[in-house]
């Protein structure tokens, strides 16, 4: 007997009879045989609200206690859930974070699961149910409620896989796939059948906003099989699978677009060993992720600029942290932007192909598209331009490198 | 220093403004140097919408599953609570059942709270910190959610008062206190400065909303002084006290009414012995209360009508049971009628003072008010008549009782 461990997101449990739809693809499942664990994101919307209701009290400043406040969507959802199996004679019960227990560090907010605690799961596939499990939260050392960051159901559902040994996991979500471009932007956008783990890591972190991406390099260190579906549609989706089980490699797979992340420039930095230090030290410490970093190089050798990017909801806190350090740093001035959009063309066939970055860089230039920072790594190429060209850089780049449909 | 319980029923925190406002009654006490433990309900409204969301996937078939959906809006308040406390300057950190723990037997969404673990409260009061307790919800032996059914908050905060030995539990509401009827259909009701546990325990059993009666009953039972006040007013609310404190007793201190009742009647049964118990054991097992009953004497010994009233809630599920049982208990018919209200007048003098009845129903005749049934107990009668005499009943009542001000 199988197990399979079966994820729907909030856009999959967004109303009442889409929490109903859901319970029947379990049903389809638990009708094949499988003992089934579900994992569930809070309904569409409502974690939303409860953020927006935290923030407007205190700017969420306490991080234990926002936790404590957004994690009850999830808890609502695994209720329903459970309710709406056994509506459709499928038995089944809820289990919360605290209850299996998913047991994750105190880094409130966006935790990392260090253990899941299967013998509730067990338990309950030895009585034939289907255990319900509220995604995205966990508990600290503390016995503290914590969660796992925006798209943390999906790091739920992969370590409850691994954990399971599960057969498979379904990340069920409102797209039938993995596209090779946002499909709303490129309508010749195509369904990928199978992507490799590293490009979808990139795809993810990139802003193509499928699968949270911590959770795909966890299912690449795992071994967890990923299958991205719709859930309201019975069409096969994307295997997110090893590199070995893909034969032929394109040079370019997607293209992602990320609008969430802001520009930060330190303008008159001293271009001294150790300045760096200083000012990404400070961000690490209070939790900040920094995506692309570029420093120019002075002119002569003194004063310089640096400029990076962090997620857009982090910027507040960067200004505070580095405005705080302003003399300790020594810097003129900081310009933040948020009028930026990171596009990057993702391809495990990239490493084989030379020319790719000469083509993006062309083609975006064809197209008067300005280059403000480029970041590269074996299998993407990023650039950061302004938010205003990033449907022109995506509609020119998927047809460059010849993605659309029946080419 | 003193320990007090402050317990904010949803209405008191039905907004974020007004749950900065009762962080500041917190602030107050803490002001004054006590130790203080907060009892959180939901936000108004909250809870319903979590309610009727369960209720519409399956008519919450499983308590357990519909307990873990409804115990959410305490959660939250929890955290919010928390955090507009640390937001003035007032150190607290939020507590949900299972974290204390508070144990409970399991019997969802109506558990009795067996045990309060305060170690984690002492803890929080030994850092200087308010702890914040999500009321309403507990666990049971199998570390599942409970909740303590409609107004358990007052439940979770005078349980809580007692095992934290406490000099006062507060009861904030949207009324300054209890009244000797309800203002908004009596103009001229006052309130009381003081009322005796009993005379609450029937207030509140009898519809006076402002407290959960078993509340009453176990702030009773463990002597926990008990002070109902508005969270919206700096006056003095109403003490519930012990008999002994109050010196001067009025034969009637207010009138109550209870707009939540079914009326369900079995026609044709045998008038047997035994036959009470096969109606009235069947009800008690699916945990069902049922509060008046009257049995009607057959004119020739063989059949006869037997009605009660229950929680409205709880109407489909007695003509469920009943309706099983048609046969093993042998009626011709069940009529159901939810168009009833009991009318209550509640004192504790009325013990000494002879002829209250007498003046009720005189009361009641001459305003052509139909009586359906009569309860009576040491302290109260109630009546039960059609709900559209309702208010009718109450304002001739509170001036035949002379409660009105200035009297």
């Amino acid at each position: 007997m199988k197990c399979i461990v079966q994820k729907f997101g909030g856009t999959s449990l967004g109303t009442i009879e889409k929490i109903h739809n859901a319970a029947q693809k379990v049903k389809l499942e638990v009708a094949r045989g499988h003992k089934i664990a579900v994992v569930v994101s809070a309904m569409a919307g409502m974690t939303n609200r409860f953020i927006k209701s935290a923030e407007s009290i205190s700017n969420a400043s306490d991080d234990s206690e926002y936790d404590v406040v957004v994690s009850a969507g999830e808890q609502i959802s695994s209720g329903l859930m459970a309710l709406a199996l056994q509506k459709i004679g499928v038995p089944a019960r809820s289990f919360l974070g605290w209850q299996l227990p998913i047991l994750t560090d105190g880094s409130y907010k966006k935790a990392r699961v260090k253990r899941v605690i299967t013998k509730e799961i067990f338990r309950a596939f030895a009585k034939k149910k289907v255990a319900v499990i509220a995604g995205f939260q966990g508990i600290d050392d503390n016995n503290r409620i914590t969660t796992l960051g925006r798209g943390g159901s999906d790091i739920t559902a992969v370590v409850l896989a691994s954990a399971l040994k599960a057969e498979r996991c379904d990340i069920f979500t409102d797209v039938k796939g993995i596209y090779t471009c946002d499909p709303r932007i490129v309508k010749s956008a195509q369904k990928l059948d199978k992507i490799t783990y590293e490009e979808m890591v990139e795809m993810s972190s990139l802003g193509s906003k499928v699968l949270q991406s911590r959770s795909v390099e966890v299912a690449m260190k795992k071994k967890v099989r990923l299958h991205v579906l719709s859930s309201f549609s019975n069409e096969k989706g994307t295997m997110v699978v090893d590199e070995s089980e893909i034969l032929e490699k394109q040079a370019v797979s997607g293209i992602a677009c990320n609008a969430n992340e802001s520009k930060i420039t330190l303008v008159g930095i001293s271009d001294k060993p150790g300045v760096a230090a200083k000012i990404f030290g400070p961000l690490s410490d209070a939790n900040i992720n920094v995506d692309m970093i570029v420093q120019n190089v002075s002119a002569d050798g003194s004063l310089t600029d640096l400029t990076f990017t962090v997620d857009k909801s982090d910027l507040k806190k960067v200004v505070s942290v580095l405005s705080k350090r302003k003399t300790a740093i020594n810097f003129k001035k900081l310009i933040p932007d948020s009028s930026v959009a990171k596009i990057s063309i993702v391809g495990i066939g990239m490493r084989s192909y030379p020319g790719v970055a000469q083509n993006m860089f062309k083609t975006l230039a064809k197209n008067k598209i300005n280059i403000l920072v480029i970041s590269t790594s074996e299998i993407k190429i990023s650039v950061l331009i302004a938010r205003n060209k990033a449907k022109l850089a995506q509609r020119s780049l998927h047809k460059a490198f010849r993605l659309q449909k029946n080419d």
